[in-house]
């Protein structure tokens, strides 16, 4: 990420102000209000605005007319609860804002989250500018094998090389030519008098997915757990993860306690299917299992055993 | 409305913390937050929160580093032409939340509107209070002939007073026969000790729709916009429009701007079908069109005419 | 519920006309298709309409040109994934519409799942009929202890006749007075040529909670889903697991594959917390646990035994 | 377009088989059900599904236990009433499913309308086709000057070539370079046996934002036209509008009233500001009004000329 100077210079004013509010304050994020925090290599996260704290929480399900808080461990064992058994409605009453940059591919898997609110940079209106994301060496992976939406492991140096000059080189080109058709460069200076340029709403169409797009993103908290239970896992594109786990940091400064029951109840709890908890129960009970008696699909049994860290032999012999 | 003592205090102690934040503030918001505004006999609306200013508008409308202003003129006029042109998703970048205490049957009406947060207080969970809506005199009114959804001009003192009379009687007496069913008076204090009294999720059924309920509610500028030009319409029942009525005296203290451009492109705007835009030309043009030649329905035309506050033979003749 | 005559023939003649269609059919859900079926004394559920099959989930997750359909194991093993996996978008290609009559106060927690599509019978615009809900004997029940929102044992005789007596006369007297205020009966006859009536859009504040509404609710399959995890529940109110239930046997015949998945992954598996997921395998290696050394609080702990049906003492000792 | 054979048949069979239905069927949709309409170079819209006719928002209006329908003009008059009054619910109760084809950039403009649902060809799972869009003669435009995002007047005939030489290059090239670090051809043919290719997930990112992707698109009927009142304007981006005329037409088809009532009072008809009101009423007294006693800014004032094709003098001289 290279801010300009004058960028930083307006977040640096913008932090500066300060004034007194009636509303919940959480200094914790306060601190780091408006800062970007840089995600792969050309790409960032601030937050721009949130509304409420834990206790706003409890001051919802207790439809209350003051603060809503009892003891400290009243109000997190409420909260707990109603993490727990999917009372979701309080947590809808707190909000958070994003102004978020990233690579286009991202912003379409992000923007599938409906229930949010979007003001995306328009190529339409201005011209993108000449930033595109190159996946770090590490990150230059085959196809895996065993799950048909994931990488595998990283590519030989000298496959990954070429990789990295085909990206590199052909984001350079299809840019050149988007200046070119425009007949504009970045900063929308005009090139030659004596043409006309393309539209900048069809001259977009020559960049690749991997150029970066920004926007401003506003999501109640109930949708932002969600967000984060599918965009946090380790399943999910690890290029969305990055944004997912930063927005977890920020969660736990946030709302430490229903980040606490976040994690403890959703996002490292599991799923037990109905044959699963069968199979629990016997194996609980002294019986032996085996994928045969389970009732599950081989499939299925595997990633059961996965998500326990189970040797099959464990409870199959 | 009736606020207990305590529940005073707590909003009293609410209003006097203060704390620095580097959000976006709205003085002039921040001096009523909490605050009660009676409506109706026992109900009321209070702000709890809000995210957002006239220039957090801009500010996403320009995905900004920064504030996003530019000259005062300048956003307003961009205000302007995002409510004129529906560009609507800066207007999703401000949230505000209520606490509000209604009638049932005017929080029937008010839940239809879905994209936003609520928390209801829970006759299941908690015994309800004994506050119900009786209508002031001027509004006991008899049925309109001219809509079928609407009410016409307050009946005679006689049957008004019969009105009240039933409403005042009926309600009183089925909350006494909650209070046996559920063998508890309000404060939930055992009536006697030797019976199990029912369950209070089958006891409020009991309970009349003008029953007052509460619940925190909070939604984003462009849907609570919405809401507004719905339920501050002079054909919603008058019992929301009281409601959406002070929300439009607190849009115009928190969002100056954009409380303008509503009441300007939208709220005190129309709506001119194909038919009407032609009638409008012709007249321009000093034609003569009745509803024969207008191409619209007697309806249409009675409408359109009253729109316009046109006598029909203004144009016609 | 008593259908008029008319109603019946309505019904009636629907279900006479077919016609050829090109879209996915399901002859099971066809068979029933308008019917009501009887649900509490005077509520009743229809489908009214559907859009697509199991087979049309398989064919949007295979973004088919055709049926999308391979062999049958393959289509019923890829329907299982994406419920296990949580990829809902295939199961949003399916759609139902309803015709339900129900109790206000169950229209009251139905109608807090926002993702659907309603038009309820409106009492601003039409008088609402005199049929009222009163529980079934074994349904009047006693407050849970343990469980703030629910219910317990049926009441003695003598108290549950009292209770049906009350809500029986309260529910015969408010409406008496509804006519009487409207100056009109159920059929919309004037009742006293001298007198004005009360506009029906105030009279129906008059009427309790148990009088019957209804409405055509369309919704789709991923967040009907979702409606039946939570409604269907046994901590869900009685009164509108009646409903969730009979949803679920339709559910089975509109499209079996889905609601086998449905109730093998979602309805009838469980969800295990970080330390749930540790008890287990502690007690899969062998190890005891108490409530102290598994990090759950005494609820969590009470909870999760009863959700496996475990005894303290099997795990503990 | 050129849909591959074995694509062309699986489409032939659909369309061969039909049932019997109790359901609502509208004849001339069924004539065109799952046929490709070719739109653009290589994009096509075909209608999957659909639920519901004109009827069925009579039926779902009047909450009726049949048909709900009196007499067609009856109907007519109700859905015209319905769209004239925003009374949208009824309107909810249809609903539509398209398989769309479609260039990224316009899947992007697209997927914007959140109240869908979505289930979109997936670059991580499968390989991206071959295929992408490169604008006809006539649509190769300059920018807009008058409007900031919009197009002009096509390009001179040297600037054109240049730009369509540019556009068919690039596209070539990232497809090659895509191919070559996926170590598979577009159908999926290993291409170098001592190389592992990268994971398809990061290929993707090197293509261009003229590529087609696909998708199964699923909305419901207020919503739709709500899409169509936006995306079918003369101000949407022309390669999305070309999507949206032809929906208009497939309107026209499935709800020949609605698509009356939908163009009539919404699609050809223009909203007034408070100010515009003033005017027109002003011009049918006969007064003079220029844009400094309109109380307009210059740019409205000229909208709103504009929209009733008026001259200046007509009314201010």
């Amino acid at each position: 990420m290279a801010l300009s100077e004058a960028q930083q210079q307006e977040i640096d004013a913008l932090r500066q102000e300060t004034a007194p509010t009636r509303r919940a304050v959480v200094p914790a994020l306060e601190e780091i209000l408006y800062q970007p925090f840089p995600l792969l290599d050309h790409g960032f996260l601030r937050v721009i605005d949130y509304m409420g704290d834990d206790t706003a929480i409890v001051q919802a399900a207790r439809i209350s007319y003051g603060k809503g808080t009892k003891k400290i461990n009243q109000d997190q064992g409420l909260i707990n609860y109603l993490m727990r058994h999917r009372h979701t409605t309080p947590f809808e009453m707190c909000e958070i804002k994003f102004h978020a940059k990233m690579p286009i591919f991202v912003a379409r898997d992000w923007i599938r989250h409906r229930t949010a609110n979007v003001n995306e940079y328009s190529g339409r209106y201005s011209i993108l500018g000449k930033e595109f994301y190159i996946p770090a060496h590490d990150q230059v992976c085959g196809q895996s094998t065993t799950n048909r939406q994931g990488r595998s492991t990283p590519l030989n140096d000298q496959e990954r090389n070429r990789v990295l000059e085909i990206l590199e080189a052909d984001a350079r080109q299809v840019y050149g030519h988007y200046e070119e058709m425009l007949n504009a460069d970045e900063e929308g200076n005009l090139i030659d008098p004596n043409r006309s340029g393309l539209a900048r709403e069809l001259a977009r169409m020559n960049l690749t997915l991997n150029y970066y797009t920004e926007w401003y993103w506003k999501i109640d908290l109930h949708n932002f757990l969600h967000f984060l239970s599918l965009r946090a896992d380790s399943h999910a594109q690890y290029e969305i993860q990055v944004y997912a786990h930063k927005m977890l940091e920020i969660l736990k400064l946030w709302l430490p306690y229903t980040y606490e029951a976040f994690m403890r109840y959703k996002f490292n709890g599991m799923h037990l299917s109905e044959q699963a908890i069968d199979v629990v129960k016997k194996v609980i009970r002294g019986e032996k299992v085996t994928q045969e008696s389970s009732g599950m699909s081989a499939r299925e049994w595997r990633e059961f055993l996965e998500q326990l860290n189970l040797e099959e032999q464990a409870i199959a012999a």
